[in-house]
Protein backbone atom coordinates (compact mmCIF):
# COMPACT_ATOMS: atom_id res chain seq x y z
CA UNK A 1 0.00 0.00 0.00
CA UNK A 2 1.21 3.44 -1.04
CA UNK A 3 1.03 6.01 1.87
CA UNK A 4 0.66 9.82 1.68
CA UNK A 5 1.24 11.56 4.92
CA UNK A 6 0.61 15.06 5.08
CA UNK A 7 2.06 17.74 8.00
CA UNK A 8 1.75 21.49 7.60
CA UNK A 9 5.02 21.90 5.61
CA UNK A 10 6.11 18.56 5.03
CA UNK A 11 4.11 15.80 2.79
CA UNK A 12 6.06 12.44 2.70
CA UNK A 13 5.00 9.92 -0.12
CA UNK A 14 5.94 5.85 0.09
CA UNK A 15 5.73 2.76 -1.73
CA UNK A 16 7.08 0.19 0.45
CA UNK A 17 10.83 -0.79 -1.36
CA UNK A 18 10.56 1.31 -4.08
CA UNK A 19 10.68 4.63 -3.25
CA UNK A 20 10.45 7.53 -0.15
CA UNK A 21 9.57 11.06 -1.04
CA UNK A 22 9.78 13.63 1.46
CA UNK A 23 9.04 17.22 0.24
CA UNK A 24 9.05 20.17 2.86
CA UNK A 25 7.69 23.40 1.40
CA UNK A 26 7.69 27.15 2.26
CA UNK A 27 6.45 30.64 0.96
CA UNK A 28 2.86 31.28 -0.05
CA UNK A 29 1.00 28.14 1.63
CA UNK A 30 -1.99 28.34 -1.31
CA UNK A 31 1.02 27.85 -3.96
CA UNK A 32 2.34 24.91 -2.18
CA UNK A 33 -1.06 23.14 -1.38
CA UNK A 34 -1.53 23.63 -5.21
CA UNK A 35 1.83 22.42 -6.68
CA UNK A 36 1.02 18.66 -4.31
CA UNK A 37 -3.06 18.90 -5.50
CA UNK A 38 -1.66 18.85 -9.40
CA UNK A 39 1.00 16.46 -8.26
CA UNK A 40 -0.97 13.81 -6.99
CA UNK A 41 -3.79 14.29 -10.26
CA UNK A 42 -3.57 10.78 -12.33
CA UNK A 43 -2.61 12.12 -16.15
CA UNK A 44 -4.31 10.71 -18.93
CA UNK A 45 -1.47 9.49 -20.73
CA UNK A 46 0.84 7.56 -19.60
CA UNK A 47 3.11 10.35 -18.34
CA UNK A 48 5.38 10.09 -15.31
CA UNK A 49 4.26 10.91 -11.88
CA UNK A 50 5.73 10.66 -8.71
CA UNK A 51 5.05 7.35 -8.33
CA UNK A 52 6.19 6.14 -11.50
CA UNK A 53 9.18 8.67 -11.93
CA UNK A 54 12.73 6.62 -12.42
CA UNK A 55 15.12 8.64 -10.19
CA UNK A 56 14.61 11.38 -7.86
CA UNK A 57 15.92 14.08 -11.03
CA UNK A 58 12.65 12.88 -12.63
CA UNK A 59 10.64 13.99 -9.62
CA UNK A 60 12.38 16.71 -8.96
CA UNK A 61 11.43 17.65 -12.88
CA UNK A 62 7.51 16.61 -12.23
CA UNK A 63 7.33 19.09 -9.23
CA UNK A 64 9.32 21.89 -10.75
CA UNK A 65 6.61 21.37 -13.76
CA UNK A 66 3.84 21.40 -11.44
CA UNK A 67 5.51 24.67 -9.90
CA UNK A 68 5.30 26.56 -13.78
CA UNK A 69 1.31 24.95 -13.93
CA UNK A 70 0.58 26.94 -11.06
CA UNK A 71 2.44 29.90 -11.54
CA UNK A 72 1.22 30.17 -15.53
CA UNK A 73 -2.47 29.60 -14.21
CA UNK A 74 -1.80 32.45 -10.54
CA UNK A 75 0.82 34.70 -11.46
CA UNK A 76 -0.94 37.20 -12.74
CA UNK A 77 -3.76 37.00 -10.07
CA UNK A 78 -1.46 37.29 -7.66
CA UNK A 79 0.31 40.03 -8.93
CA UNK A 80 -2.86 42.43 -9.55
CA UNK A 81 -3.32 41.68 -5.80
CA UNK A 82 0.21 42.87 -5.14
CA UNK A 83 1.43 39.16 -3.86
CA UNK A 84 4.52 37.85 -5.29
CA UNK A 85 4.82 34.26 -6.05
CA UNK A 86 6.70 32.71 -3.78
CA UNK A 87 7.57 29.04 -3.00
CA UNK A 88 10.74 27.29 -2.61
CA UNK A 89 10.41 23.32 -1.64
CA UNK A 90 12.72 20.52 -0.76
CA UNK A 91 12.04 17.46 -2.08
CA UNK A 92 14.83 14.22 -0.54
CA UNK A 93 14.21 10.77 -0.63
CA UNK A 94 15.17 7.68 -2.16
CA UNK A 95 13.98 5.65 -5.43
CA UNK A 96 15.13 1.78 -5.52
CA UNK A 97 18.02 1.72 -8.18
CA UNK A 98 19.95 4.57 -6.74
CA UNK A 99 21.54 6.55 -3.82
CA UNK A 100 19.45 9.04 -1.80
CA UNK A 101 19.34 12.54 -3.03
CA UNK A 102 18.26 15.95 -2.09
CA UNK A 103 16.99 18.71 -4.01
CA UNK A 104 15.97 22.69 -3.63
CA UNK A 105 13.45 22.99 -6.13
CA UNK A 106 13.12 27.35 -6.74
CA UNK A 107 9.84 29.32 -7.57
CA UNK A 108 10.69 29.46 -11.36
CA UNK A 109 10.75 25.73 -11.05
CA UNK A 110 14.35 24.90 -11.34
CA UNK A 111 16.11 23.04 -8.64
CA UNK A 112 19.46 22.43 -7.49
CA UNK A 113 20.82 19.10 -5.89
CA UNK A 114 22.77 18.55 -2.76
CA UNK A 115 26.32 17.53 -2.93
CA UNK A 116 29.09 16.05 -0.68
CA UNK A 117 30.50 19.59 -0.17
CA UNK A 118 26.97 21.97 0.17
CA UNK A 119 25.11 18.25 1.58
CA UNK A 120 22.38 20.46 3.28
CA UNK A 121 19.11 22.91 2.09
CA UNK A 122 17.25 24.97 4.39
CA UNK A 123 14.24 27.13 3.47
CA UNK A 124 12.30 29.40 5.02
CA UNK A 125 13.59 31.80 7.76
CA UNK A 126 16.89 29.47 7.23
CA UNK A 127 19.85 32.72 8.85
CA UNK A 128 19.05 32.17 12.77
CA UNK A 129 19.72 28.70 12.36
CA UNK A 130 22.47 28.54 10.16
CA UNK A 131 25.58 28.58 12.04
CA UNK A 132 25.18 25.46 14.03
CA UNK A 133 24.38 23.74 11.51
CA UNK A 134 27.40 24.83 9.38
CA UNK A 135 29.57 24.20 12.61
CA UNK A 136 28.04 20.60 12.83
CA UNK A 137 26.59 18.96 9.39
CA UNK A 138 29.09 17.59 7.03
CA UNK A 139 28.36 14.19 4.64
CA UNK A 140 29.39 11.82 7.36
CA UNK A 141 27.32 13.65 10.13
CA UNK A 142 25.96 10.31 11.70
CA UNK A 143 21.85 10.69 11.48
CA UNK A 144 21.37 11.22 15.06
CA UNK A 145 23.37 13.82 15.30
CA UNK A 146 21.65 15.57 11.99
CA UNK A 147 18.41 15.38 14.35
CA UNK A 148 20.18 16.86 17.57
CA UNK A 149 21.44 19.77 15.20
CA UNK A 150 18.19 20.67 13.32
CA UNK A 151 16.63 20.87 16.44
CA UNK A 152 19.17 23.38 18.01
CA UNK A 153 19.08 25.58 14.64
CA UNK A 154 15.26 25.65 14.90
CA UNK A 155 15.52 26.73 18.84
CA UNK A 156 18.07 29.71 17.69
CA UNK A 157 15.40 30.47 14.93
CA UNK A 158 12.55 30.31 17.22
CA UNK A 159 14.31 32.68 20.11
CA UNK A 160 15.07 35.19 17.56
CA UNK A 161 12.09 35.02 15.40
CA UNK A 162 8.74 35.17 17.59
CA UNK A 163 6.55 34.14 14.42
CA UNK A 164 8.27 30.91 14.04
CA UNK A 165 7.20 28.51 16.71
CA UNK A 166 6.60 24.87 17.14
CA UNK A 167 5.31 22.41 16.46
CA UNK A 168 7.80 20.90 14.06
CA UNK A 169 7.52 17.86 12.02
CA UNK A 170 10.24 16.38 11.61
CA UNK A 171 11.50 12.94 9.24
CA UNK A 172 14.18 11.13 9.53
CA UNK A 173 15.23 8.50 6.49
CA UNK A 174 18.21 6.32 6.74
CA UNK A 175 19.68 4.86 3.25
CA UNK A 176 18.58 2.10 1.84
CA UNK A 177 16.07 1.32 4.55
CA UNK A 178 12.81 2.63 2.27
CA UNK A 179 11.20 3.07 5.89
CA UNK A 180 10.99 5.93 7.69
CA UNK A 181 12.61 5.16 11.06
CA UNK A 182 11.49 8.70 12.89
CA UNK A 183 8.53 10.43 12.22
CA UNK A 184 8.21 13.19 14.95
CA UNK A 185 5.97 15.84 15.85
CA UNK A 186 7.31 18.44 17.97
CA UNK A 187 4.52 20.78 20.19
CA UNK A 188 5.22 22.39 22.99
CA UNK A 189 4.99 19.74 25.23
CA UNK A 190 7.68 17.84 23.82
CA UNK A 191 10.14 16.75 27.19
CA UNK A 192 12.99 16.23 24.79
CA UNK A 193 12.65 19.25 23.00
CA UNK A 194 12.54 21.57 26.07
CA UNK A 195 15.74 19.30 27.80
CA UNK A 196 17.64 19.96 24.24
CA UNK A 197 16.87 23.77 24.00
CA UNK A 198 17.49 23.83 28.10
CA UNK A 199 20.98 22.32 27.74
CA UNK A 200 21.51 24.19 24.90
CA UNK A 201 21.01 27.43 26.48
CA UNK A 202 23.03 26.27 29.54
CA UNK A 203 25.58 25.20 27.70
CA UNK A 204 26.69 28.25 25.47
CA UNK A 205 26.50 30.50 28.86
CA UNK A 206 28.68 28.25 30.22
CA UNK A 207 30.92 28.82 27.22
CA UNK A 208 30.42 32.08 26.83
CA UNK A 209 31.43 32.63 30.43
CA UNK A 210 34.85 30.85 29.81
CA UNK A 211 35.84 32.82 26.86
CA UNK A 212 39.24 34.78 27.91
CA UNK A 213 39.09 38.80 28.18
CA UNK A 214 40.67 40.69 25.40
CA UNK A 215 43.87 41.59 25.90
CA UNK A 216 43.70 44.60 23.47
CA UNK A 217 46.04 47.63 25.26
CA UNK A 218 44.95 51.32 24.04
CA UNK A 219 47.71 52.18 22.51
CA UNK A 220 47.47 56.09 21.39
CA UNK A 221 49.80 55.96 18.78
CA UNK A 222 47.79 53.59 17.10
CA UNK A 223 44.76 55.67 18.03
CA UNK A 224 46.31 58.34 16.41
CA UNK A 225 46.96 56.58 12.89
CA UNK A 226 43.49 56.81 12.21
CA UNK A 227 42.43 60.34 13.73
CA UNK A 228 42.08 62.38 11.27
CA UNK A 229 41.44 66.24 12.72
CA UNK A 230 38.41 68.19 12.00
CA UNK A 231 38.88 70.85 9.22
CA UNK B 1 40.94 69.32 20.18
CA UNK B 2 37.87 67.46 18.52
CA UNK B 3 38.61 64.32 16.12
CA UNK B 4 37.08 62.80 13.60
CA UNK B 5 37.91 58.95 13.39
CA UNK B 6 37.16 57.27 10.33
CA UNK B 7 36.65 53.56 9.54
CA UNK B 8 35.06 51.44 6.71
CA UNK B 9 31.50 51.21 8.45
CA UNK B 10 32.38 53.41 11.58
CA UNK B 11 33.01 57.03 11.83
CA UNK B 12 33.72 58.39 15.63
CA UNK B 13 33.06 61.82 16.67
CA UNK B 14 34.72 63.52 19.43
CA UNK B 15 34.19 66.92 21.67
CA UNK B 16 36.08 66.02 24.67
CA UNK B 17 33.99 66.50 27.96
CA UNK B 18 31.19 66.78 25.77
CA UNK B 19 30.04 64.35 22.76
CA UNK B 20 30.93 61.18 21.75
CA UNK B 21 28.75 60.20 18.05
CA UNK B 22 29.62 56.55 16.71
CA UNK B 23 28.25 56.27 13.65
CA UNK B 24 27.85 52.83 11.65
CA UNK B 25 26.59 52.26 8.41
CA UNK B 26 25.47 49.16 6.00
CA UNK B 27 23.96 49.56 2.44
CA UNK B 28 25.84 51.48 -0.44
CA UNK B 29 28.57 53.01 0.38
CA UNK B 30 28.62 56.47 -2.01
CA UNK B 31 25.07 56.84 -0.09
CA UNK B 32 26.73 56.70 3.50
CA UNK B 33 29.86 58.98 2.19
CA UNK B 34 27.50 61.09 0.62
CA UNK B 35 25.32 61.34 4.23
CA UNK B 36 28.75 61.69 6.00
CA UNK B 37 30.07 64.29 3.86
CA UNK B 38 26.68 66.29 4.05
CA UNK B 39 27.39 65.70 8.04
CA UNK B 40 30.67 67.49 7.94
CA UNK B 41 29.42 70.68 6.04
CA UNK B 42 29.16 73.67 8.11
CA UNK B 43 25.77 75.64 7.45
CA UNK B 44 25.85 79.25 6.33
CA UNK B 45 23.27 80.43 9.11
CA UNK B 46 23.35 78.97 12.65
CA UNK B 47 21.81 75.57 12.26
CA UNK B 48 22.54 72.92 14.28
CA UNK B 49 25.71 70.24 13.62
CA UNK B 50 26.57 67.29 14.91
CA UNK B 51 29.17 69.66 17.42
CA UNK B 52 26.18 71.51 18.27
CA UNK B 53 23.29 69.33 18.52
CA UNK B 54 21.93 69.55 21.99
CA UNK B 55 20.93 65.59 22.31
CA UNK B 56 21.50 62.52 20.60
CA UNK B 57 17.96 62.77 19.63
CA UNK B 58 18.82 66.01 17.46
CA UNK B 59 22.15 64.47 16.05
CA UNK B 60 19.79 61.32 14.78
CA UNK B 61 17.23 63.99 13.24
CA UNK B 62 20.57 65.93 11.50
CA UNK B 63 21.62 62.47 10.40
CA UNK B 64 18.05 61.64 9.04
CA UNK B 65 17.85 65.10 7.22
CA UNK B 66 21.11 64.48 5.63
CA UNK B 67 19.96 61.12 3.97
CA UNK B 68 16.70 62.65 3.21
CA UNK B 69 19.18 65.61 1.18
CA UNK B 70 21.15 62.55 -0.27
CA UNK B 71 18.01 61.07 -1.71
CA UNK B 72 16.38 63.88 -2.79
CA UNK B 73 19.32 64.08 -5.28
CA UNK B 74 20.35 60.52 -5.68
CA UNK B 75 17.31 58.10 -5.92
CA UNK B 76 16.03 59.01 -9.61
CA UNK B 77 19.79 58.25 -10.86
CA UNK B 78 19.91 55.15 -8.85
CA UNK B 79 16.41 53.56 -9.67
CA UNK B 80 17.21 54.64 -13.42
CA UNK B 81 20.16 52.17 -13.39
CA UNK B 82 18.39 49.51 -11.16
CA UNK B 83 19.89 50.38 -7.56
CA UNK B 84 17.96 50.76 -4.37
CA UNK B 85 18.88 53.94 -1.92
CA UNK B 86 19.95 51.01 0.57
CA UNK B 87 21.00 52.57 3.90
CA UNK B 88 21.06 51.81 7.66
CA UNK B 89 22.91 53.62 10.01
CA UNK B 90 23.70 52.96 14.11
CA UNK B 91 23.97 56.27 15.71
CA UNK B 92 25.22 55.63 19.42
CA UNK B 93 27.02 57.64 21.91
CA UNK B 94 26.85 59.72 24.95
CA UNK B 95 26.43 64.19 24.62
CA UNK B 96 26.74 65.97 27.88
CA UNK B 97 23.73 66.42 29.95
CA UNK B 98 21.97 63.63 28.88
CA UNK B 99 22.68 59.62 29.45
CA UNK B 100 24.07 57.25 26.88
CA UNK B 101 21.39 56.94 23.78
CA UNK B 102 21.58 54.28 20.74
CA UNK B 103 19.34 55.48 17.37
CA UNK B 104 18.65 53.23 14.09
CA UNK B 105 18.55 55.21 11.30
CA UNK B 106 16.61 54.55 7.96
CA UNK B 107 17.26 55.10 4.61
CA UNK B 108 13.61 56.79 4.66
CA UNK B 109 15.34 59.17 7.29
CA UNK B 110 12.85 57.94 10.25
CA UNK B 111 14.68 55.97 13.13
CA UNK B 112 14.17 54.59 16.36
CA UNK B 113 15.94 54.46 19.63
CA UNK B 114 16.38 51.80 21.64
CA UNK B 115 15.13 50.68 25.20
CA UNK B 116 15.81 48.92 28.13
CA UNK B 117 13.62 45.83 26.44
CA UNK B 118 15.49 46.08 23.17
CA UNK B 119 18.53 47.30 23.71
CA UNK B 120 21.03 46.70 20.61
CA UNK B 121 20.99 47.18 17.06
CA UNK B 122 21.97 45.25 14.28
CA UNK B 123 22.45 46.75 10.41
CA UNK B 124 23.64 44.73 7.32
CA UNK B 125 23.95 40.47 7.32
CA UNK B 126 22.53 40.45 10.93
CA UNK B 127 20.53 37.29 11.22
CA UNK B 128 23.17 34.58 11.46
CA UNK B 129 24.76 36.26 14.07
CA UNK B 130 21.62 37.03 16.26
CA UNK B 131 20.86 34.37 18.19
CA UNK B 132 24.10 34.83 20.82
CA UNK B 133 23.24 38.23 20.75
CA UNK B 134 19.61 37.18 21.83
CA UNK B 135 21.00 34.63 24.41
CA UNK B 136 23.84 37.20 25.88
CA UNK B 137 22.87 40.71 25.47
CA UNK B 138 20.40 42.45 27.98
CA UNK B 139 20.42 45.73 29.14
CA UNK B 140 22.43 45.27 32.30
CA UNK B 141 25.48 42.93 30.36
CA UNK B 142 28.80 44.18 31.55
CA UNK B 143 30.77 45.94 28.55
CA UNK B 144 33.23 43.24 28.48
CA UNK B 145 30.77 40.64 27.95
CA UNK B 146 28.79 42.81 25.37
CA UNK B 147 32.47 42.66 23.34
CA UNK B 148 32.94 39.40 23.55
CA UNK B 149 29.56 38.61 22.44
CA UNK B 150 29.53 40.66 19.54
CA UNK B 151 33.01 39.59 18.50
CA UNK B 152 31.45 35.70 18.66
CA UNK B 153 28.10 36.89 16.51
CA UNK B 154 30.96 38.17 14.02
CA UNK B 155 32.58 35.10 13.92
CA UNK B 156 29.38 33.30 13.22
CA UNK B 157 28.26 35.46 10.44
CA UNK B 158 31.60 35.08 8.43
CA UNK B 159 31.40 31.34 8.76
CA UNK B 160 27.54 31.44 7.48
CA UNK B 161 28.49 34.17 4.86
CA UNK B 162 31.91 33.84 3.35
CA UNK B 163 31.42 37.42 2.17
CA UNK B 164 31.64 39.36 5.62
CA UNK B 165 34.91 39.04 6.80
CA UNK B 166 37.75 40.76 8.99
CA UNK B 167 38.53 43.36 9.41
CA UNK B 168 36.24 44.60 12.13
CA UNK B 169 36.20 47.63 13.81
CA UNK B 170 35.20 47.60 17.20
CA UNK B 171 34.63 50.61 19.50
CA UNK B 172 33.54 50.95 23.36
CA UNK B 173 32.47 53.49 24.86
CA UNK B 174 31.60 53.21 28.93
CA UNK B 175 28.96 55.85 29.99
CA UNK B 176 29.67 58.87 31.55
CA UNK B 177 33.60 58.68 30.30
CA UNK B 178 33.34 61.02 27.71
CA UNK B 179 36.20 58.91 26.69
CA UNK B 180 36.74 56.04 24.33
CA UNK B 181 38.33 53.41 26.22
CA UNK B 182 38.29 50.78 23.62
CA UNK B 183 38.84 51.13 20.17
CA UNK B 184 40.39 48.23 18.06
CA UNK B 185 40.90 47.50 14.91
CA UNK B 186 40.77 43.48 14.08
CA UNK B 187 42.66 42.37 11.55
CA UNK B 188 43.44 38.40 10.55
CA UNK B 189 46.22 38.62 12.83
CA UNK B 190 44.66 39.64 15.84
CA UNK B 191 45.82 36.25 18.28
CA UNK B 192 42.49 36.77 20.62
CA UNK B 193 40.01 36.81 18.09
CA UNK B 194 41.09 33.75 16.57
CA UNK B 195 41.23 32.20 19.84
CA UNK B 196 37.47 33.53 20.83
CA UNK B 197 36.68 31.79 17.81
CA UNK B 198 38.62 28.60 18.19
CA UNK B 199 37.42 28.43 21.71
CA UNK B 200 33.82 29.57 20.97
CA UNK B 201 34.11 26.68 18.02
CA UNK B 202 35.76 24.24 20.31
CA UNK B 203 33.17 25.02 23.58
CA UNK B 204 30.11 24.30 20.92
CA UNK B 205 30.87 20.92 19.84
CA UNK B 206 31.43 19.99 23.31
CA UNK B 207 27.96 21.09 24.38
CA UNK B 208 26.63 19.31 20.99
CA UNK B 209 28.16 16.12 22.08
CA UNK B 210 26.73 16.45 25.68
CA UNK B 211 22.80 16.61 23.90
CA UNK B 212 21.36 13.60 25.18
CA UNK B 213 19.64 11.22 22.07
CA UNK B 214 16.22 11.54 21.37
CA UNK B 215 14.08 8.94 23.39
CA UNK B 216 11.12 9.31 20.42
CA UNK B 217 9.41 5.20 20.04
CA UNK B 218 7.73 5.13 16.98
CA UNK B 219 4.59 4.33 17.55
CA UNK B 220 2.57 2.84 14.57
CA UNK B 221 -0.36 3.97 16.00
CA UNK B 222 1.00 7.81 15.76
CA UNK B 223 2.38 7.45 12.51
CA UNK B 224 -1.29 6.32 10.94
CA UNK B 225 -3.25 9.09 12.35
CA UNK B 226 -1.49 11.48 9.97
CA UNK B 227 -1.33 8.85 6.95
CA UNK B 228 -3.99 9.21 4.44
CA UNK B 229 -4.06 6.41 1.87
CA UNK B 230 -3.61 7.36 -1.65
CA UNK B 231 -6.66 7.50 -3.72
Amino acid sequence: VDHISSFRKMSVYEKPQDRVLIMLSSGNLAISQAVKEHLSHTPKDDALTIWTARNLFEVAQLVGEAIRVVAARETEALKAAGVEFNINLLLGGQIAGESTRLFHIYAAGNFIEATDENCYFQIGEAKYGKPIIDRVIHAETPLMDAIKCVLVSFDSTMRSNISVGLPIDLTCYARDSFNLDRVHHITDSDSYFSQISQRWSEGLRGVFASLPDPDWEIAPDTRDSFSIPPP
